[in-house]
């Protein structure tokens, strides 16, 4: 079955037949806006990601389900990574004439599966035909207590560097998709991210974060973000990066350089944030008691004195810094 | 100049250094997150639209500026239909490799001066590249105290139904410009819409809007969508719509129903609302105090008994019912 079958708006009544009453939520689908309500002393946290066939996805590689699960993905991880509640959200999808309607069952299914999981509302959102390829373009809205909001502009000279989970897996795992392998660990981190909600929620109910970012364009640019919105410096050791051992096995057999795409190879949505030194083992706990590894791996600097990464003995490394950007070619 | 030469990050800069503080933004651009205050007492309007090259614009016919406002006012107008009052807004934009700096500049100045002229302020986003052809997706917050907010269900039967300035402008401009013309009022009511911002809160802060939408499908489309919701009919006085003199003079020289192109032509934008019969002649005062024509055109029925349009003596016309469904082909 065609989506021309049951039109726009027999589509959109079949997504808002699925979604229930939810906390917050005065008016849902199938108005000129939706109404909800921010809790009182709480700000709103607002986040908006565009994923395009072709260029931030390959229907060749991807099945419509985990596409669903990681277009919300994406957004929640921008949410954890302001230390946010995740609340609710709209999703505008551009859908080319000549997808199949199971296509898009598939997908509405991973995205409201992914909804499920974390407690979020589908509010709205927007639905067209395109000219070309898919286009999903979700804005999710998410709340918490002013002086909980980590950004990216707190880190300060002498905090500790820290990453959660592991480095480097979702780049490899797009490397392997494009030399023909379709299944396995990294591919898995890749399609079907995991957004660390819980853990940033965590860091900023502690305190603990003095600045917070995800990890989407890379741990190296992402890194630069903070630092450059901080006005500091970074130092990484190399040697601290959180590597998974099927990343370490398999990277060997890539023709690739394997720090480089530790440091450099985006889409982890690993939390990357700076803390004050002497909190590194209570962060570490915090975070293990959430199930999730956490490591230090490096330290802030002073402003000017850039992004240096350290290898074997302390010797400076060249590594390439540029993270993902859409119009330079990198 | 092309965005290559600049890149993501350097147009990005661009925007946010063109962006002033503004009222309730903590955060702006330039964060994983924007934060906003929502007003203590409020609740929260979000309403997203994506508008795509060859689907909801021709750059053969519109130049960047106007397409750039005319983004943001079919937000504008939908926080205007219920009842709202526009705050900020974030801003996607998926952009073809190729595309000239010189027309995103000009893309944004018409965003921007749009913003300026409701006191929206954008506060994020998201840019990619585009694998076809150009994408713009906006989602817009606006307030309101949560009795004030006018949704679709509310009309109960006898309530007359309103609508603000002309129909079928917008369609007759389309029109005229797929027929090669290129200026007009008509073709200028396509191409750079007006919201009816401060009508809509007005209605809303009087208390006079049972119901209220815009109109984008087209009148009798989106009198079905206030039906719908409110599980009413409503009958429509032909004979009663607002026509602006260049659609009567044009119509007639188009080979097509002219009546057609008033009652199922989208896009006019204008606001279109039920209210109780008594309160026509302080409604048509209000919006006159706003430099806003307001006509009567019709009464809602009783559930089951449809959209009737009458003409002359009341007898009852035959009139295409659908508006524009992104996948019907209609």
């Amino acid at each position: 079955m065609k989506l021309g079958e049951i039109g726009e708006f027999g589509f959109i009544g079949r997504i808002a037949a699925r979604i229930a009453e939810g906390k917050g939520v005065r008016v849902g689908i199938g108005d000129d806006a939706a109404v909800t309500e921010v809790q009182p002393g709480y700000v709103l946290l607002t986040t908006s990601d565009m994923l395009i066939e072709q260029v931030h996805f390959d229907l060749a590689f991807t099945d419509p389900y985990r596409l669903g699960k990681k277009s919300l993905a994406v957004n929640l991880s921008d949410i954890a990574a302001m230390g946010g509640e995740p609340r609710h959200f709209l999703l505008s999808l551009a859908i080319p004439v000549d997808l199949p309607l199971e296509f898009l069952d598939r997908f509405i299914e991973g995205v409201l599966a992914m909804a499920d999981q974390y407690g979020v509302i589908l509010i709205g959102g927007d639905t067209c035909r395109s000219s070309a390829g898919l286009v999903v373009s979700i804005t999710l809205h998410g709340e918490q207590l002013p002086d909980r909001v980590v950004c990216r502009a707190g880190a300060r000279p002498g905090d500790a560097v820290f990453v959660t989970g592991t480095v480097g897996d979702s780049a490899l795992g797009l490397a392997q998709l494009r030399q023909g392998e379709t299944a396995g660990p990294a591919v898995d981190r890749h399609l079907d991210p995991v957004p660390r909600v819980r853990a940033g929620i965590a860091l900023a109910e502690a305190g603990f974060a003095t600045a917070m970012i995800d990890i989407s364009d890379g741990l190296l640019a992402d890194l630069g973000h903070i630092a450059e919105r901080s006005g500091v410096g970074a130092r990484v050791d190399a040697e601290q990066l959180p590597i998974s051992p099927f990343f370490r096995a398999a990277a060997s057999r890539l023709s690739t350089d394997h720090l480089a795409l530790a440091l450099a190879g985006g889409e982890d949505y690993e939390l990357l944030f700076t803390a004050p030194a002497p909190l590194e083992e209570r962060i570490i706990d915090l975070m293990a008691a959430l199930g999730v590894m956490c490591r230090r791996i490096g330290t802030i600097t002073a402003a000017g004195s850039g992004i240096v990464v350290t290898g074997e003995g302390g010797r400076t490394l060249a590594v390439p810094r540029a993270g993902f950007n859409h119009f330079s070619g990198t």
